[in-house]
């Protein structure tokens, strides 16, 4: 399968959304662990894990330089984020789905993003997918786990599913020679559809249990 | 002490051999996890996890490029095996033990590669033999660090220990300068022997508790 | 905000109390987790864990060589200091504040350390500041989640905050074009007393609880 590999090309816009994807993850990452006795060191290291923590192991797998560390902007947005959701969350009741709606964008960006920067290392299709789905749903599964919590992930309403979905359909759509522009914007637009529809009627996927 | 670095000499047999054994490692994750009530996608990832973590590992601390980015033909065999032994546990009763030969392989295997690999990128021998041990031992540290039990590798039968021995007695016979074949050849089956006399006689290392 | 990036030049006294910070942190971790029933092996990971888990995530951040590969001095000391700290505690009662001090010491020399090889590296100041907290309390970090406790810097006595406090001062004197040794050796200070100060009179930051 031969998939031509395009440059990276986000757009301004494009940048923006990915600072404000990242900036959501850290707030409502910090809602999440309200329920922990962390004190502010921990809440933004959770929130850190939680915004950064995709995009820093696909950088680390690829070989490529650390994202935020070639442009901290998102280092200061994802704390920016997180110590406004702590003053916040401290003075008035925050609904806890308040950020389901941009961290199923932040999903769907994290992964077309991931996807569309590996295939540009040259990178195998099938790597180049999974490089999506670890850039959506790392920073989720750190987060838990430094909470110390169940990665709701592995058994949750779906959400890596969404990530996988949406990272095949971008291969496909570029092997079949679609504007690059256009793919990347149906394969997130998918992504953010299945997770809002998993949300929504609680999809899931039929948990496992081997016969013992 | 001073070791000859020969090149990394995996002749076509012990390429297939690797394979299989990351397959291997991949579908005994799967039997494994199979008590907990994870979806598709968490025994994918712990499938992932327990076959490629230890070399994962092994290059990113080295500075390599990543092992299954190289050749995704490890990231493949991984995934296949996973789904493989994902369908079949849910129609038949496997014994657990269906896979302890075949992982007790890749661990000879993993640690023999893996303090080769890193005696190639001019490291002490030191840490060439704790590279060993890495790509050997870590993929069950994360498996089990993901099901949220006690890593075994940290207080069960002899495992560590037997990639640990292994590991020193290719870099004594290197440094009499064996064929370095035998060398891995003597090394590997070293690691075999003792992890299945190990598992045949609950040998352990002693627990340790200090005076508190 | 300019900072100058002055070479990093650890004398020899430098070179020489990083090893035995390193070598204190070892020890510690061994006796930390004395009342878990761990084999030889898991205490020596949580020992390396403990003393170059800081130091190895900035270097794979920073994308430069792993400290201990290129001068594996740091991690036969860990290793010798694990050991000897195993075989000690099992002959006599040891104090568990033995190791307070050097910790101390060590916190305020990995976080100097990192600070300044990130520095060295061009990063951006909030990155270099970030790099010298993690050099300083992701050992301490791993180390309790491979002893499946909660990271105690989330909420314990003044610790991660010691250490920012710190590389922030190093930042602030190095824009005031303070001699890098002075500015180095002052923020070096306030980490160390700020440390002692919190865990004499016990001090932390307040928890955090959101409304819910």
């Amino acid at each position: 399968m031969q998939i031509p590999t395009p440059p990276v090309n986000i757009p301004l816009l494009g940048y923006w959304l990915g600072i404000a994807a990242v900036a959501a993850c850290a707030a409502a990452a910090v809602l999440e662990v309200g329920r922990k006795r962390f004190d502010a060191f921990g809440v933004v290291v959770v929130a850190f894990a939680a915004a950064l923590g995709g995009g820093t192991t696909r950088d680390l797998l690829l070989g490529r330089q650390v994202f935020w560390i070639a442009d901290p902007t998102y280092l200061i947005a994802a704390a920016l984020a997180g110590i406004a959701a702590f003053g916040l969350a401290r003075r008035m009741r925050l609904p806890l789905d308040l950020f389901l709606i941009p961290d199923a964008i932040g999903l769907a960006l994290f992964t077309i993003v991931g996807t569309k920067v590996a295939l540009n290392e040259g990178t195998h299709w099938t790597v180049a997918g999974l490089m999506g789905v670890i850039t959506g749903v790392v920073g989720g599964i750190l987060r838990d786990v430094l909470a110390n919590e169940e990665p709701v992930v592995f058994h949750g309403e779906l959400y890596a599913t969404a990530a996988g979905a949406g990272a095949l359909t971008l291969l496909g759509l570029l092997a079949l020679d679609i504007d690059p522009r256009w793919a990347a914007f149906w394969a997130g637009s998918l992504i953010f559809a299945v997770r809002l529809a998993a949300i929504r009627w609680h999809l899931r996927l039929p948990e496992f249990q081997s016969l013992r």
